[in-house]
């Protein structure tokens, strides 16, 4: 017999919690047994002490147990999925899937929705006319037999302790414990029932860890998890000190993602897209492929189309425009030094593209665009930002969060850009 | 303009929290603003932060804010009142309150119920026929006029910030964070509006302070907190290794107290008893006065008298006796080297004169008399402890607490007790 005190002063004194009293302080607060108020001050703790390996792993279970598990075993292929810790213009996901199902690989996807400055992967692909989030388990099965790929929002049944507890750390100051942040993922992503996970960890400025030390501890956790959980599971980390493409916001970085499958785009989404690719085919088995040629060949835009379509979305619809766009333009000629994520996921929060609270809508049009990455040359007059908005107000707002975001320096800078692969984390 | 979570994420962070913060959290707390789980998310993160000197201050001025004042700059005599931090057979409140008054001073003793292992001083009280805790202000000001003591319960209007933090610390686990125990204890004896305050901080196994650094870290911070809100504070440090006098109860503590007004008692409890009247005395100016002649004249005896029957109580009414009574004996002679507070208050405790939870009442007659106390030579088959209960059930829940507490050596042991007051903290 436990009670909740017992488990909080254990914790707040630095003691190994044992298996018993995590999966008992989960059960317990997910039949709200045990009080928000306790919840949040373990949470605290948690904050302030970490958790070993063991507790990690049995907290993550303990998670997953609070609601019920999907299988994928009925399928004839292996399933890989790909989780990103949220980036501004991480568009990713979109050519992703179906470009590892173009391999021949199953992706099933549950994804989010957007809080704050990065966007979820559900808002963006909403903006595509008729295109609907919510499948059943069933509905999500067959179309992994038929297309491939599936990108939908998780069922109340999957880890719905896991919904309870990141309502609470939001509210609470405890989103930034790193224990939480790992077992959160990764409970959806097993329960999710995936055979293998990539997962995309974000690192630098425009990203929830801001130091390579933070985000090497997330990664390492993450992937221990998975690995004791029986999920093969490795992390790329990469940069986040500047954003992704050269679009944020929802319709226009569904058109930035059609753009790398039709075989263009900007060349950072492409090589990233690439790179996790590669990462989840290697995971099961499959890098005899290369994905490169299903973006050459077109058998990834097919399976988009085709994914699209299953989820009552028409590929050939025209995205939603923006009512209102103001155009910002370079002061000065140079070297664009740095284009700061932060700023930018910000503006395309305020200009509508994101939400401050989670029943908030979000304006499928809106969003920043810039016309140049780190290392162009721009000349003075020449367009550096266009603001999207449904709004006139949020025009300005916009912009404030735009005045320093660009660097431009008139010295003859060399400002190559870094490499977007910073490192990688495997069992 | 503020927000529970900013506020939470300075102090997890280790920033110092501003005046207008911290002001603005207690406020709303109270109001409802911010909730439960916030106020014990950053009670958690001040359990392993601390606070600074200024936060202190500042937190406890926001407690006292949260309700109303006393004053008893009406009364003609200065005002000084005691506060310990509690302890097993700690019935000193009782003789000491009209010991300083029959010296001349005023003593507004606004005290509390008990809850676990240490009793409760109003719990003690209510033994006493006919004696009632709650009084009006206006009651407890006039009682102070005339009697000199009052030893009553704290009203509703009081600190309220601090009940309903001190009701949610109790269930999440932060009870043992110094500042918080500081600046609730603070709040209380200044928003009450005594001139002076005298701590007495107990350590040892017996005390919530276990070691030397802890109490006199929560000392210091107390003597600190009442110095910056104008209140002379000084605090001693005294042992809580053993318990107190003979008794630990309620009733047979009350007549303990009334054995020591008498001119006798235990020597301990006599000892503690004038070391803390005269330093109050002190506090006042009022060191001329010795306060062993108003024990000895009878004076203090009277004031005990009066201050009983001002409150509805009958100093000469038989005090509740118990229902069932068992005697234990000392299995071997020898010297006793040491009997265990906290295994004594268990042992009252669950013979019934504590609770469990407040909302529980306690047995007036139930508790435990030890007839030896460390360094005293004792004698096979002598009785060591009688334990009363008013049902018969609790008498072995209340032996089996006991199994341990004492400890007679057979050796020619020199177990003479160390001194009761171990330090002195003043501003």
């Amino acid at each position: 017999m436990h009670d909740a005190v017992e488990v909080i002063r254990a914790k707040r004194d630095g003691l190994e919690l044992t298996e018993g009293q995590i999966g008992w302080i989960i059960d317990a607060y997910t039949r709200g047994v045990v009080a928000e108020e306790q919840m949040s001050a373990l949470a605290m703790a948690v904050y302030f002490r970490g958790m070993t390996r063991g507790e990690l792993v049995a907290w993550t279970r303990a998670m997953i147990g609070s609601g019920s598990r999907l299988s994928f075993d009925s399928l004839p292929v292996k399933t890989v999925d790909k989780h990103s810790t949220g980036g501004v213009g991480d568009k990713i996901t979109l050519p992703l899937a179906p470009l590892v199902a173009a391999c021949g690989v199953a992706v099933p996807q549950l994804a989010g929705r957007g809080l704050g400055h990065t966007g979820g992967t559900l808002d963006k692909l909403e903006s595509v006319p008729g295109w609907r989030a919510n499948l059943t388990n069933a509905e999500m099965l067959a179309q992994l037999g038929e297309v491939g790929a599936v990108i939908c929002a998780a069922g109340d049944e999957l880890a719905p302790a896991d919904k309870l507890l990141y309502a609470l750390r939001d509210v609470t100051g405890t989103v930034e414990a790193i224990p939480l942040i790992a077992s959160s993922i990764m409970s959806k992503k097993i329960a999710e029932g995936t055979s293998a996970l990539v997962l995309d960890v974000k690192v630098g400025a425009g990203a929830f860890m801001k130091t390579w030390e933070d985000a090497q501890e997330l990664a390492r956790t993450m992937v221990d998890i998975g690995t004791d959980a029986g999920v093969r599971t490795s992390a790329l980390l990469t940069d986040m000190s500047t954003p992704l493409g050269y679009t944020a916001g929802n319709a226009i970085e569904v058109q930035e993602s059609v753009d790398v499958l039709a075989g263009g785009g900007p060349q950072d989404v492409v090589e990233l897209t690439l790179a996790l690719a590669r990462e989840m085919l290697a995971a099961v088995g499959r890098d005899d492929v290369d994905p490169a040629d299903k973006l050459a060949d077109g058998s990834a835009m097919d399976c988009w189309r085709r994914m699209i379509s299953a989820q009552g979305g028409n590929p050939d619809a025209s995205l939603p425009t923006a009512r209102f766009d103001h155009q910002v333009t370079a002061d000065r000629s140079g070297v664009l030094t740095s284009l700061d994520a932060m700023g930018v996921g910000l503006a395309a929060w305020r200009l509508g593209a994101g939400r401050a609270r989670k029943e908030d809508p979000v304006a499928a049009a809106a969003g920043v665009i810039w016309h140049a990455r780190p290392g162009d040359r721009i000349r003075a007059g020449e367009p550096l930002f266009t603001v999207l908005a449904d709004d006139e107000a949020r025009l300005s707002h916009g912009l404030d969060a735009l005045a320093d975001a660009a660097t431009i320096s008139t010295a003859d800078a060399d400002a190559r850009p870094g490499p977007l692969v910073l490192g990688r984390v495997a069992p």
